[in-house]
């Protein structure tokens, strides 16, 4: 049973804890890497933690990661509205994925950010949660790895 | 400190577990109550399991305890798509409020499923994880009050 | 086999005969009854007659008789436009629904009378018949069950 | 007092019970036919019964019979979506009209199916109760002539 | 010069007159050429005056006239909706279209009255000058004539 | 001549004062039917004064009050959006109807509170005068009466 | 009976002739006034001919002549979109009103171009027909009046 | 503190009581001028009453007196659908602003009329009540001086 | 096996070459017909190459044919945005179709003629290459054909 | 070679620096008017800069100058939403237009303000860059007229 | 004359015959690249054979090639739905386009699948016929080539 | 003070001349650097010139930018439509932004052109104005720079 987590962010992630804080608060990537890392060591579990601005990087990560894994965690960021490509790569994964919002895109001002092209291919969605919602999706892989 | 979480339930899932199973599974309402009470003793968490199928029962509740809770976790069911009173009530609260569904309201093939009225009253929602969702969301409630 | 009909009224059907009879006709919810009666009868069926102003109670008569009955004829009446949790309540029965409305609601001044939400659930809608709408419903779940 | 009732088919019924059986079931148009007689015979009323696939037949047929009918029960089949001269035509009748689908137009999966431009013509609407529809239609015909 | 005009006339015309009258007024098709032909008599033009319930019938007449005539006149009735094959007809005319209608279809209760297809292909419409529009379409083709 | 002037009150408004004070202002229920008995007092008229949460409650007040009053004054509040039951009430009702709103919904942010079915039948609507609006709702009934 | 026709020309058309001139031709205001009147001096009429780029002033005149005419041409030219208030003034007229537009408005690309708010008021519309179309109008109006 | 109240009447007004009777009653607007004036003077207030079919003389109204009102109440008729101008010029306007609508322009048969732009800039809006509303508006402008 | 491909077109091709050449070509149906033959000869499969202006004729060809052919190839022409009997019927066929349509329909000005019913039930669909489509159509049922 | 340039101001702007200042700004049109004049002289090109609230002195200022211009820089502030006539007058003019708004309106809260009229007219469009936005029209007028 | 013809492949193609089999079959793109070069040999064609999961490269493989192809084949895949930029490209192209799909796009249940950008750039569509759409499509270049 | 503007251009720009010259006119990227330097070396500042088919790339270039410049002036040419990160990257961003497009993507007739995504995070645009947009976005830069 595959014990790895690959945990992927898309574009601008890397500037987290400075880009608009008052909306995504003040923790870095480094400190969402660290707490998923920590949910993970307990239950015996590794994490790959990635960030691109590079669309179709995302896509060959995903292409290439797309057997062999215990589920994927996904804060597609601002792919989420027209990364068609990575939609049709997340078609092929055969493990679950979980798809993680920082902030709460059903309620944001601009109304297309409430739809990811992403949640056709998910298995669940964790939305307006914060950085913590990472660790939950985590949590939640592990659970259903404890299950099948 | 309120240590107390409040978990409500909307109507028809007192039959949780018979009711649609290939969509909601074989779990009850009872096992969900007791992955709540799990995750909220170990923290030292008390929770307040509900269940109605009687909007304005929901109304009050939430009414009752719009202040001296930790947080609430809700699964409005049905009253997802009209029940505006709800919305109202949950808008006087002064805790924070996860929304949690069992599938993924947006990817059913009913399209109204995809758009919950409470989301706009919510801090975040869990949507698809299964019954799981509930155990993570009184763990992100837990989560807040420890940074509180 | 089961040989009991429910027949199902929604809100302001108490009123039938005083209320818009221009649109209702000015027959009453007993004389309904009575019609439904007099098909069953006929042919060894009963009928289990109810109104409600009061949509839990509407779900809950459906959730008890989920099982055990040769069908159910419903008027929603107004509960057609909004009763979600009656939708998921009706998914959950095994015998057959005839949905009944006794003015075409296709037909309707107000375009939104025309999307009975219940139609999702049933196996057909009968429209514009008057009050006979009810006699004829019955009258098929009948011949269902003679053909089962 | 005028004791005929014309039941019109439109285009591809001829194939009723070879065409897409899975939704429109195995019996045939004489089995139709038979079971609508059946019905007439027993309350002394006659059935004039025809299909077509042209549709300006179906119009002659309705303008030559606009009076003198009991009332007309119309299955418009696939008419029923750009049929609008037999639309103008069934404006001229005189007599009740009752529109018969053999499935349930309103929860078909293409969803122009459940628009039928009859409706807005006819008496009433029996939609998704089978072949069946067909003699509850022409019982609802003789019940108005009862009550004329 | 070409000096024949060709008046069509679509569904349900042949009824004029006794059709709702309160819409149409009481005069017949006879009224109508009569009053088309009375005022192409004075200016030596001839009028070939034509009725039909039959699609196809009215796509071949066009396609005969696509050349030779010194205009069109037509009233589309009901195909005015639906009538794509006469659209695609018409375009191959070479000579002055005018569109008819008796009643204001811009201001009829059903919407999509206000729609004809048919505008796409016409030189001009003429809607709601009751049957004494024919008589105007006619004039007017003569004037163009009397330009050209 | 009826001189009684039913005032009706939806959900969450029995926490007025207390609920989104900068959009609901502080003055509580008690306050309001305070300034409506002011009002009728010195006109000789009486204030029958409810509220309730409870859908059917107010179906059921209209129901029993359809005949008899002078006049109804109702802030239908979120019932205001899918209460079909209580539209189809208070069209049973034969005296003028005035509806009121604190708060002017036709300026709030969320695009669905301008949408009151309720105003389908009322005489009247004032939106946005505060609770003012309640006092010349009543104003307006006994002007009505004065009139009659 | 009255004998004078008004016959009023929106904004821009003091410009005809020059104004793109391949959309609206070359011929002037004073042609179209010129032609108006041989049709009408040979019935015996007057025709009252008028252009104002002013929407008040078109409200005026149309106010001041809501009793008193045979009939209103109309081309309200760039007035057809937006002017509510000449709407409102058109519905007090007493006689017949007839809409003309020199280019078929049905067929321009601007699709705004082809709802005139006008036609909600006017009996009936000539569109297309060039400035034909006002000739054509007046003949409709004495018509009209020699029907009545 | 001010104690004028600016009453502001649209285009076609001028006519009340003779206009579409059985829409906007047969009083005539002196009648309307003076049920406001009992009022104000009742309170010790002034009211300055004017009508106007010239959209920008509303407008030059408004900025003339953008500043020194008790308050304004605007019955805009037909400028509220294009009246920007007048929006933009009321949004200047340091006082309570109430818009006032004889009928019910949210139950009107032309869908248009619910929705007035000058709403955006109101402060609340009595709509349907005849023209007791002008009264109802004055009163509530005096009511908000009082609170002051 | 069947070695027969029935090649359908709908109305007005039969004045293919002639018809809006600058969209259509020059080629008549002749030329098409030869051009099917020429690649079906080569494969040893007839061509049964029909065109009608008549819907229930191109119904009943389809009806007659839905069994014992290789393939369809079907230009519905102006059938293809109202003919939904033809759409019925090729759902009722056992063979593979293909529509072929000369212009590129996804890229016309008039944006109805790119939504084809009879997608629905083709296999696959060519656009816009021009005649050179149907030859390319025959040659992929041939195709299948050697596959199945 | 015309050296003049027409600088037009549509409704309000009479009061730009005391209006909204928050979104428009606290310079007068005066300033505008300077800062359109010294660039200008500099290039040996006069400015005519005129303001209104008045429809059509609009239209008839640009009527008067459709020749003989070097270019109009507009700002159409509130006619921009409404104001077909000066579109159409604007058609008429053969010099370049630039069209002005202070404000950036694809970015203001109301979506109606994104989509003015005149663009369809506009040689171009400069939006959001403040009462600076004249000057680089006047300037981009210049440049253009040193190209011919 | 240009005898190179450039096949062009979206992102996941590279994984064809793995990705989503029941739709897109088991064949790989090297299946495909063959297939294509039997059609071109035998016709003395040669074939440039690429996939690219990146869009810029797409981008920059159309500017490199925009003259001297005999033609371009195109299967965008996901870059069908948001790739501007490759649309922008494709429209500077000198020689026929072949857009591909190998499933029927019009078909797909996701309905954004049957809207792609690049058929604005397109000659012609190939969609739903498999892989057997490319040979067909480089059949289409060849034969174009020899009627230029 | 920062004196360096940013100009970014994005996909097919480095084409510009060669590409859709009716369109974008004849004049090269170095053309328009030029035209930029002209009026930056006047006012003391500098330029730094970009383009970039890579979205990736362009949202890198914002990143690292986003202090310490006076200015941004962006052409997202084809990354308007569905540069979702791009628009995420500029919000980051401290100085002015100003959005230019060479045509007026207001007026273009595929309508999707007049969507920006950017102008949500631009201070203004100018589009229409050619390449002499770019000279004046810079100035506009310069003068904000001189008052702040």
């Amino acid at each position: 049973m595959s014990r790895t987590i690959l945990v992927l962010n898309g574009p601008n992630l890397n500037l987290l804890g400075e880009r608009e804080p008052e909306i995504y608060g003040s923790e870095t990537l480094a400190d969402v890497a660290q707490s998923c890392r920590a949910v993970a060591d307990e239950a015996g579990f590794a994490i790959d933690f990635r960030q691109t601005n590079v669309e179709h990087e995302m896509v060959e990560w995903i292409q290439e990661n797309r057997t062999g894994l215990a589920g994927i965690v996904i804060n597609p960021a601002a792919f989420s509205y027209a990364g068609y490509p990575i939609l049709d790569a997340l078609k092929m994964v055969d493990c679950p994925i979980v798809e993680v919002h920082i902030s709460n895109i059903h309620r944001r001002e601009e109304e297309w950010r409430a739809n990811s092209l992403m949640t056709k291919a998910a298995t669940g969605i964790i939305s307006g949660l914060g950085i913590h919602g990472y660790a939950l999706a985590v949590r939640h892989v592990i659970w259903l790895a404890g299950r099948a």
